[in-house]
């Protein structure tokens, strides 16, 4: 790529994501990254992991993932750079990339909106008092300063460092609901509204927002607290869903417990997360035909 | 906390520190910490720190630490910011504060002459010509090049940084001395004399000073020597005495071989660390005897 | 060591070293350095590792190391600095240093100038479509962008960042040829032709050279690439070969099967790769002859 001025790329957002396979110690990752599409202000790339057992040669497809970058001048953060176009093998590749482009957009000022409309306090609650399988009981936060070595030579943290910390405390709400071993089965679109700073304090906060027969859904909150030298207040910097499944000791998927809806918020969210849930659902049979159509 | 102008805080000192239980792997460790006494230029922090078993829910107390912070202004951090009196509940408990405030002050002081007299160089020696059990045959030192990751946002060493190396020290004289699996117990308090910046390098050096029947006190040094960019002298940047136990493969209390002391020197830092260890107990019998009489 | 004026030293390069025994979990290593030569602007160091059982107290050499360092000035970080000279114990010892100095200077004469030559693009190829044992079935590469926690105070990679990158490269490369658990039984010179900057994307790239019946040697190269922030070309940074052994569960070196060249480049890389392989060994038996000799 040859910029019209040195520039660095932003994280601005990760699309729904599916592990599919866990990489195992001593495996081999290979991870493969192409632009797909560029927009005047965006870049999406596609990565691709596949893990690798060295021993036997056999590789695995671990997970994809579609993730948008913004440019932004070397000079200048607060800049965003134009982005040179790529050129497409096929117009229909321009196409599709565009219809995901703006379905991306609306999704990113839907879940603003929803931000700016829910900023829940989610701190440690004494579990002690609280009923087993509610959404109070599983609730769960951590709090890190962020450092040198978690951010970019620009001076803010790593996309990568924020997902880390979020699947973290997803992990733990998962465990502490349901009392078993967990697992990432995937992540929703992770929208990276504003860039957090060195120096911030942020709290990832997690919630458990829904509960089908096999399966947990999680929402993630990250704020950041520039609390040493900027007169700012505390920001809701990044927001995502995270599904978990429940494994035996055999990693076998385990049936889970219903959560508990106690306030009205909870209850709306449950449905909100149960529609999710069944969209989803619907989009992966269509694939699922869609490819058997295909063979 | 409205300070009245931008600060970070520097960790001075940590309070004799008890340890009750390990955290192992998968467990969850929940840390909490308040503000319980501020003097004009220092703050008193109170940390808890509880580990917590997700699947079976149980809880235990690890440790209870207390830790004293003095501020430093962002733009000027050899001035000492003044701090914002909190507001108390009961009378008492500034009165409580205040004299854990000036006991704290005192042995800070007490501890730097003990510094300034004592300056020893604690270096690997050739242990085949030692006697198994004497000071000098388990006394052993490191050296670290502080580079950016160790550091605070301003550039200096993180206080958890340098206990961590301290106690890698700690335990490689009490496992040399014992030749069994060992595990810290406590920490008596650690005194951060002077900050140490990076680019130092720092050398943390251990020897055996006492050993009871089943406990083993090694006395830790941090010097700084500031070579890079300043004309200045190694310092004795950190002091502390940790105190270690052996342990069988079932982790049972063992009992440890007595140390061997030659010097005088020896000699005298023996019997401190008997009186040190006897007046550990005597008061650990007086909160037992205390809580006894609560009950 | 009095500097004229404040420097670092940046590493040039690592003499051959050999991988005499591993360091296990739980033991101590115990390093030594030592200055044992000096010209007027370079210092040879003396490097000697021993893992410490310290259970059983039992001590093993586990390598020995020759690394060459250059001081750059802290002002001007392109400025080398002048050495002061050290005193010898005796005028032999400045003899043959000064020997081990004009060799390692035509060496990396030398090194320059095959990396001058040859410059081969080495991307992780389709596995699928090589037959097994050729040289592009294992060859592979991965890349870094280096972040802050990667660099030196000055802001360039440290030589152990570089040098852990490049083991993995051989070692996967290595794993992927005999397809068993393989360990590094040697080293070759390792040069730093030149720095690398933070911000800098490197790319290390490995590549079988050479078989015998029981080692392989693979070449590694780290090129990097200061896409940020200036305008200039990607440039080779560091060239070393690394030899491994297959081993068996059990620990037992194995017959590794040979090296199939198909292309004129990689049979003339086989003789060389043979021509360093008989050297090594004839040096070897030599110095094993002379010990024999001395006892």
């Amino acid at each position: 790529m040859a910029w019209q001025e040195p520039c660095v790329a932003a994280l601005a957002r990760v699309e729904r994501t599916d592990f599919l396979s866990p990489v195992c110690i001593g495996e081999v990752a290979n991870v493969s990254a192409e632009i797909t599409y560029t927009s005047r202000h965006s870049v999406e790339v596609q990565v691709n992991v596949m893990s690798e057992n060295i021993l036997t040669g056999a590789k695995k497809v671990t997970n994809k993932a579609t993730l948008w970058y913004v440019p932004l001048s070397l000079k200048n953060v607060n800049k965003v750079v134009e982005v040179p176009p790529i050129q497409y093998a096929r117009k229909e590749q321009e196409d599709e990339g565009k219809k995901r482009y703006e379905e991306q957009k609306l999704d990113r000022l839907e879940t603003k909106q929803r931000n700016g409309d829910v900023i829940l306090p989610v701190i440690n609650p004494d579990r002690q008092t609280k009923e087993p399988h509610t959404v109070g009981y599983s609730q769960s936060s951590l709090i890190h300063l962020v450092g040198p070595s978690d951010c970019t030579l620009l001076g803010f943290v790593h996309g990568g460092v924020t997902m880390k910390l979020m699947d973290e405390v997803a992990g733990i709400v998962a465990a502490r609901h349901c009392k078993t071993n967990i697992v990432t089965a995937s992540v929703d679109a992770i929208n990276f509204h504003e860039k957090i700073k060195k120096g911030c304090v942020i709290t990832v906060s997690g919630r458990m927002t829904f509960t089908s027969n096999k399966s947990m859904e999680i929402e993630v909150f990250v704020d950041a607290d520039p609390f040493v030298d900027e007169p700012r207040e505390r920001y809701r910097a990044v927001s995502a869903f995270f599904t978990y499944v429940s494994l035996s000791k055999e990693g076998k998927p385990l049936p889970v417990p219903q959560l508990l809806t106690e306030t009205e918020d909870e209850k709306r969210r449950f449905e909100e997360g149960k529609g999710r849930y069944l969209q989803t659902k619907a989009k992966r049979q269509a694939q699922m035909q869609q490819q058997a159509a295909q063979q």
